[in-house]
C-alpha cells in the first residue's frame, strides 16, 4: 500500500464522517412516528428489490466460491427469499420497538429554581465493522437509525456486491420518507486501509462496533483511537453448587453447553463442587449429550470417557461441542476460579442455596451473573431489548448486550429564569 | 530516559494496578456504612496529622520557590490549616454522599420466568493523573473509594513531599477501618514514564480522569489506550435572542464571564441577536464590568471600547476577563455558530420566547445546555451532585460534571428457578 493510498483512504473516511454528522444533527430531532416510518419504507423497498438484491448475493456467492471460501463462510454469506423477508420483518421489528431518544433519566428542581434534566440523546456516529453475513449491513444500520445515529458500515469484501445492492435499497427508503441518506452509508472501498482508517477517526467518529470473528475484533481493540464496544472472548462458566438440584444442574449444563456450542454465551467451562453428590450423573449426561469432555484430575474420575485437561484449556473459548470440568472445593474456590478465567461475558451458578446464589450474583464481576439458568440466555433478544447490535464486556458506558438505549448518550438541560451564580 | 527504566516503570505500575484491582474485589463490597465510616476515620488522621503534612507542603514550597515556580502555582500548591480543615471536611461530605453502588437501575420479569435486574457497580480501577493542588489527592481518593473504586494517583513533581504526607495520612485512616490500603495508591516515582505506563496500561486501569491544565489534557487524550474522562477546553457560549429580556441578558452575561473568568463553565463567546434592541447596553454592560471585548464588524459599532475580533477568537478559550462577541441573525445562525465553535461543554440561550429556548435546549448537542442562566452553574456541586471528579464533554459513559454515578458502571443479575433456553 503507498503512502498516496492510505491519505486518500483517511480522506474518504473522514468526508463521509462528516457527511455524516451532519445527516445525524437533521435526524436526531426526528420524532418516533418519522424513524419508525422510514424504516418501514426501507422494508418495502427491500422486499420490492429482491431480485436485485438475490443477484447481486449470487456474485457474492459465485466469486466466494471461486476463492475457495469454506461452506460454512458461504452459508453465512448466503441470501434467499426466506432470508430476505426475514430482513425486511427485521426492519419492521425494530421500526416498533420504544425510541430512546428524548426520555428524561432523571429531574431534579434545585433549591435557586434551576431545572436540571438529563435527557437522552443519540451518541452521534457509529462505525460498524463487520464479516461476512449481509444481514447486518440492514440490521445494524436500522438500530444505529432508529436511535437516532448516523452509521458507517464497512463490511467484508466477500459480500460486497450483496452490501451494496442492500444498502441502495436502504438509501432509497430512506429518501422516499425524506431523509438524507448520509444517515447511513457504506464505505466503498474495500482497501484494507479504510479499516484503520475509521479506527483512527477520532473526533469524527464516536463509537466502533466490531461483528464478527476474534481476530477481527481483536485488531479493532488493539489499534483503535475511537472507543470500542465489543467482547472478545466468551470464556463462560457454570459453577454446581453442592446445594444444586440435580435435574436442574443436568438439563442446565446440558442446555448451557450443547443447544448452540457455537455462540459466545455457550458455556466452556464446568466447576463441580466437590461436595456435590450427583457429579457423576452430571459429566455422564454431557457426555451422553455428544460433548467432548476435558477435566481435571478429580473430574476425569468421574467418567471414564473425560479426558486429561490442559493449562490452556481454562481459558480457551471452543465454540464447539467441548467442554473443560474442574472440581472445585466449594463457592470460594469457584469465584477464584472464575476471577483468574472468566472473559467477563456471561457466568452462571446452580444452586438451592440462596446465600451462595446471591453472594455468586454479586461477587463475581462479570457484564451478565446468572443464578440456576442457562447462558444461552445471554442474549438481547431474550432480555426483552429487541434486536442487539452486540454483546459488550468493556466496563464503561454499556455492558452486557447493547441495544438501542446503548447507542444513546444524555446530555443536561437547565431552565432558568435569569438566575446568576453567587 | 533508558528503555530499562521505561520497562520497570511500567512493571510497577502493572503491580500497582493488579494490587488495585484485588483490593478493589473486596471494598466492591462493602456496604456505604463501612465506606462512609472509614472516610471519617481518614479526616480524623488527616487532622491528627496537621503537622506533618504542612511541614512536607513546606518543603514543596521551598523548592517551588527555588526552582522559580509561578506565585500562582505557588498558591495553588500551598495548604494552611485552614486548607486542611477544608480538605477534611470536604472528606466528611463525601461520606455522607448516597453511595451509588447496588442501586436497582432497572428490573424485568420475563415470561418465561426469568428475573432481570441491571445493578450499578463500581467501574474497577481508576487512574488520576493530575497537578500542583495537592488537595485532589484527598478528593479524588474519596470519590474513588466511596463509589468502591480503586484509585491510582499521579500527581504532580512539585506536590511529591505533600501528597506522600496526605496519601499516608488516608492510608493509615484506612488501615483503622480495616481496609487495603492498596485501595488508593500513589505512583512512588516521578519518572515521567510512569504517565505514560499509566495510559497505555489497558486492561490494567479501567479509566483515566486527567485533573490539570489544557497541555495535559490533551497529552492524555493522545496518548491513552485506557478510556479517559475529561474536558479539554470549555468554550462556552451564550445568545441572547431578540426576544431576550435586557435586564436578564446583562445580569447573566456579566455573571457568566466574569463571576469567576478562569473556570471553564465561564462564558467565552456572547452571540447576540441583530434583532435584539438592548445590543448597545449590553455590551457597555460588559465593558463596564471591567471585560476587555472583541468582536465583528457589527459588534464594534455597539461600543467603541470593543476591538477587532480575528478569526481564531471564536476558537479561543480565555480563562480571562475578555470576550468575543458576534452579531447573528436570530436563533439558526446562533446555533450554526455554536456547532462550528462550541466545545461541547456549556451553551446558554437567554430568550423569554420558549420556541426559542426549546430549540436551543434540543438542537445545540453539548454536555450541557442552559436557558435564561448562567454558564458558571455548569458544577457538580450547584447540580447537587455532591463533589465532582470533573466535567466530562466525550461522548460515551458520562457527561458533564461527573461524580459519584459517572464513577460506577452496571451488570445484569439474572435470577432463574432452572429455566433452558430453547
Amino acid at each position: 500500500m503507498t503512502g498516496e493510498t492510505t491519505r486518500s483512504t483517511s480522506d474518504c473516511i473522514a468526508q463521509m464522517a462528516r457527511d455524516a454528522r451532519e445527516a445525524q444533527r437533521e435526524v436526531a430531532l426526528l420524532d418516533d412516528a418519522a424513524k419508525s416510518a422510514a424504516l418501514r419504507e426501507i422494508a418495502n423497498v427491500l422486499r420490492a428489490s429482491g431480485e436485485a438484491i438475490l443477484s447481486a448475493n449470487a456474485k457474492d456467492l459465485a466469486s466466494g466460491r471461486d476463492g475457495g471460501l469454506a461452506e460454512a463462510m458461504l452459508d453465512r454469506l448466503a441470501l434467499d427469499e426466506g432470508r430476505l423477508e426475514g430482513i425486511a420483518g427485521a426492519l419492521e421489528n425494530v421500526a416498533q420497538l420504544p425510541d430512546p431518544v428524548g426520555e428524561v433519566i432523571s429531574r431534579d428542581d434545585r433549591p435557586n429554581g434551576l431545572e436540571l434534566s438529563r435527557v437522552r440523546i443519540p451518541i452521534g456516529v457509529i462505525g460498524i465493522i463487520y464479516e461476512s453475513r449481509p444481514n447486518v449491513t440492514i440490521d445494524a444500520a436500522a438500530l444505529c437509525f432508529k436511535s437516532g445515529n448516523a452509521a458507517i458500515l464497512r463490511g467484508g469484501s466477500e459480500a460486497v456486491h450483496s452490501n451494496r445492492a442492500l444498502m441502495q435499497a436502504f438509501g432509497e427508503g430512506l429518501e422516499k420518507a425524506g431523509i438524507p441518506r448520509q444517515i447511513v452509508q457504506l464505505v466503498p472501498t474495500q482497501d484494507r486501509a479504510a479499516v484503520g482508517a475509521m479506527l483512527q477517526a477520532s473526533g469524527l467518529i464516536d463509537m466502533i462496533v466490531p461483528r464478527g470473528g476474534k481476530s477481527l475484533v481483536e485488531r479493532v481493540q488493539r489499534d483503535a483511537r475511537v472507543p470500542v464496544l465489543a467482547h472478545l472472548d466468551g470464556i463462560c462458566h457454570t459453577y454446581v453448587d453442592r446445594s444444586a438440584d440435580p435435574e436442574t444442574a443436568k438439563q442446565v449444563a446440558v442446555n448451557a453447553k450443547m443447544r448452540r456450542p457455537g455462540i459466545c454465551g455457550a458455556m466452556e467451562t464446568l466447576l463441580i463442587d466437590s461436595a456435590y453428590p450427583a457429579a457423576a450423573e452430571l459429566c455422564t449426561a454431557l457426555a451422553d449429550s455428544g460433548c467432548e469432555l476435558v477435566g481435571d484430575g478429580r473430574a476425569r474420575a468421574l467418567d471414564p470417557r473425560i479426558e486429561e485437561a490442559n493449562e490452556e484449556d481454562w481459558d480457551t473459548e471452543y465454540l464447539a461441542p467441548k467442554l473443560s470440568i474442574a472440581i472445585v472445593d466449594g463457592l470460594d474456590a469457584a469465584l477464584g476460579h472464575i476471577a483468574r478465567h472468566s472473559s467477563g461475558h456471561t457466568d452462571a451458578v446452580i444452586a438451592t442455596d440462596e446465600n451462595v446464589t446471591e453472594r455468586f450474583l454479586s461477587e463475581v464481576d462479570s457484564a451478565i451473573v446468572m443464578a440456576n439458568a442457562s447462558s444461552q440466555f445471554a442474549d438481547g433478544g431474550e432480555f426483552g431489548l429487541g434486536a442487539e447490535i452486540g454483546i459488550a464486556t468493556g466496563r464503561l458506558h454499556a455492558r452486557g448486550p447493547v441495544a438501542l438505549e446503548g447507542l444513546t448518550t444524555y446530555k443536561w438541560q437547565v431552565r432558568g429564569s435569569g438566575q446568576t451564580r453567587s
